[in-house]
């Protein structure tokens, strides 16, 4: 894809052919653009197994055009069964990531009221763009609303160091990717950091590299490099000690489920940041738009399912080998000569950072408690991160219930 | 080095060459055993500064032979100046690490109190092998101190689950590696651990990767792995998420310095672990040699240097690449097919996950104030992690003053 191309929504129907979406396959990057066509529903399950497709937002949308694949190679007959069926194959992919459910529920939904076939595919066609068209508004919406928090600090900043003439950027700290390539546009942590960056707003990123899939090292760099945005790659580790060097300003993350009061289920590492940033003073906010949040779950941390991943994520690291051996150390001399033996060429690879045999654990995502958060940034504006202040934006969650929605 | 080789000492003195010494090169860990001789004081240096030999008291107790190695090498005519010289490059190689500093300002207070060539350089081999002596001896101590701790734990669960007929382990996470490879013998984190699976009580090891260089992953897998205890590998990430659960009964890590009051610098990413202890009410210990005590310094978080090191470890990952490509994703499957037409051999290589000239911040250490910590291991005991708790096991502390030791 070229990087024109990309420009655009990170999910595109391909022309002529609505039900066959072309994405980016998220696990060659950074290294290599190359897009994928998802065709049947098979198709669609895969990619989001196999996290070709990733993010909270994306995978809604993707489940969305799931749906329609569904419906569309489908027989007449049984037709609505088959479309349950699908839905619930989708869900079962991702079990903590709540746009998914959200997406694959008004997906049925829309479809339930139709009654022919022929209703219930152009239903699943309508609704598969109302979700992706939602998704990519919530982008833009969030990176406004998001925008004063990162004015107000750089007001600030420019106050206190005008003295010397150059403004100082806002130094904004994020874990894994919510950005553009996890939602159909402009992402929802990246969006207000992209909405300030175009208004000439100085500001500079520290991306959590996010073992282990390094959705940071991989995605945020890219998407960040590409928009010419300042940052660093930094381990997970370091954010404790910028935090506590006054080297943090703000902190932003998305999330993949929040519950009715407040608690964030986001990827794993998420909560030793809000835990870093309370004990630092620093603001810590969670970007989201509303089809993130589990109006039926009220304790996060008891009640949000997580995901367990294959142990060789842990285990193995994957990444771009160079037929030169860069690295700069002993070791890479070494390599290099290795490597000039074997005449490798730069590809993907993996690598076993561990002894053979190692048993690992892999969890994908933590629950950062509702105290922890400073608040919310939504399509609608932003807010506490508790019942009253969710409630007060989304009124329509008093409606959903336990027994209203399952 | 064979297996039983290396259950002896990290550090030995070649046979009739006393300040030519073995150690394992740890950059080749898990993957390759491979003995490094240090004959020279440049030996030494480069040893300390790659990184060949690593962790708080075994770079104290190389620079301890590397001091004797400069007094061997040195002639007679400026020895003592040449020895200082050797002293300041030494502590230069590692800024964080008190241990180095220790052994070096103890090497020069034995040699000082010589005036003859000869009787300088007897102390110098004294002093070197009594500093690898006090070290193993700590470890040993540490070990038994640490261990009612891991006891009491035990005994708790054996209470509470002995109906299902089968003993809980004790579950420990540790982060970085404060094992035997960090030390002479035994280690300080891993003491206590040691000393308990050696009495047939049930412990399970959380194994922290512990990124960017993977000292968890390489190293305390290893070390842990070889003695037959069980443990898994994690994310650094993950930590937070097994506290919030309870599958973490005990954090005990290891340290590079300790201010008077009792803060702690260690490998980066501790303060996180130490908040999420806090957080869940989950003790949270450092176990340490009193050669680690900086008594000069007061607020750790303000006043303990920071070591930064080179972008590269934390842009790419080291590891071992293996000809069947494992990894068990669809992109492990291209790498297989792309390293078969490659015909590769497994080999250490490193692997880059971010896009191509990504910078990064690197900061080897971060420190974790003494209110977050539960108490110190020493080989005294165990104290509370304050300058009383300090003072109590260590008088000798009340004699160092900022004047008196610089």
């Amino acid at each position: 894809m070229s990087a024109a191309g990309y420009e655009g929504r990170t999910i595109r129907e391909k022309v002529g052919e609505p039900s066959t979406v072309v994405v980016l396959d998220q696990r060659l990057l950074p290294h290599r653009e190359v897009e994928l066509e998802l065709r049947g529903l098979c198709d669609y399950i895969e990619a989001i197994r196999d996290m070709s497709v990733r993010g909270a937002g994306l995978i809604g949308a993707v489940a969305g055009y799931g749906m329609l694949a569904a419906a569309v190679e489908s027989p007449d007959r049984g037709l609505h069964e088959a479309i349950e069926a699908a839905g619930r194959a989708l869900v079962a992919t991702r079990p903590t990531a709540k746009d998914l459910a959200w997406a694959v529920e008004r997906q049925l939904a829309a479809i339930r009221a139709e009654t022919s076939p022929g209703g219930k595919r152009r239903a699943a066609l309508e609704t598969a763009r109302a979700i992706a068209d939602f998704n990519a508004d919530c982008g833009r919406r969030i990176g406004l609303h998001g925008l004063p928090l990162i004015e107000a600090i750089a007001a600030g900043k420019a106050a206190g160091g005008g003295l010397r003439g150059r403004p100082r950027a806002v130094e904004i700290l994020t874990h894994c990717n919510a950005g553009a390539l996890a939602f159909v546009d402009r992402g929802s942590a990246t969006a207000p950091i992209y909405e300030a960056f175009e208004r000439g707003i100085p500001v500079h990123v520290w991306v959590d590299e996010t073992r282990p899939r390094n959705q940071g090292a991989a995605l945020t760099a890219w998407e960040l490099g590409r928009r010419g945005i300042p940052h660093h790659l930094i381990a997970d580790n370091a954010g404790g000690l910028l935090m506590q060097r006054g080297m943090v300003d703000l902190v932003i993350v998305g999330a993949d489920r929040v519950s009715r009061r407040g608690d964030v289920a986001n990827k794993i590492g998420t909560y030793l940041k809000a835990l870093a940033a309370q004990d630092n003073g620093i603001p810590f906010y969670v970007a989201l738009p509303s089809s993130t949040i589990d109006w039926d779950i009220e304790d996060g941390v008891r009640d949000i399912p997580v995901e367990e991943r294959d142990e060789a994520e842990v285990t193995h690291v994957r990444g771009l080998l160079e037929d030169d051996g860069a690295g700069g150390t002993a070791v890479s001399r070494i390599a290099r000569v290795e490597s000039r033996n074997a005449r490798v060429e730069s590809r993907i690879a993996s690598v076993r950072i561990c002894p053979e045999g190692t048993r690992a654990g892999n969890f994908a995502f933590d629950i950062t408690p509702a105290l922890l958060v400073s608040g919310f940034i939504t399509e609608r504006g932003t807010c506490a991160a508790s019942e009253e202040g969710l409630l007060g934006l989304f009124p329509e969650g008093r409606e959903s219930t336990k027994e209203g929605v399952r």
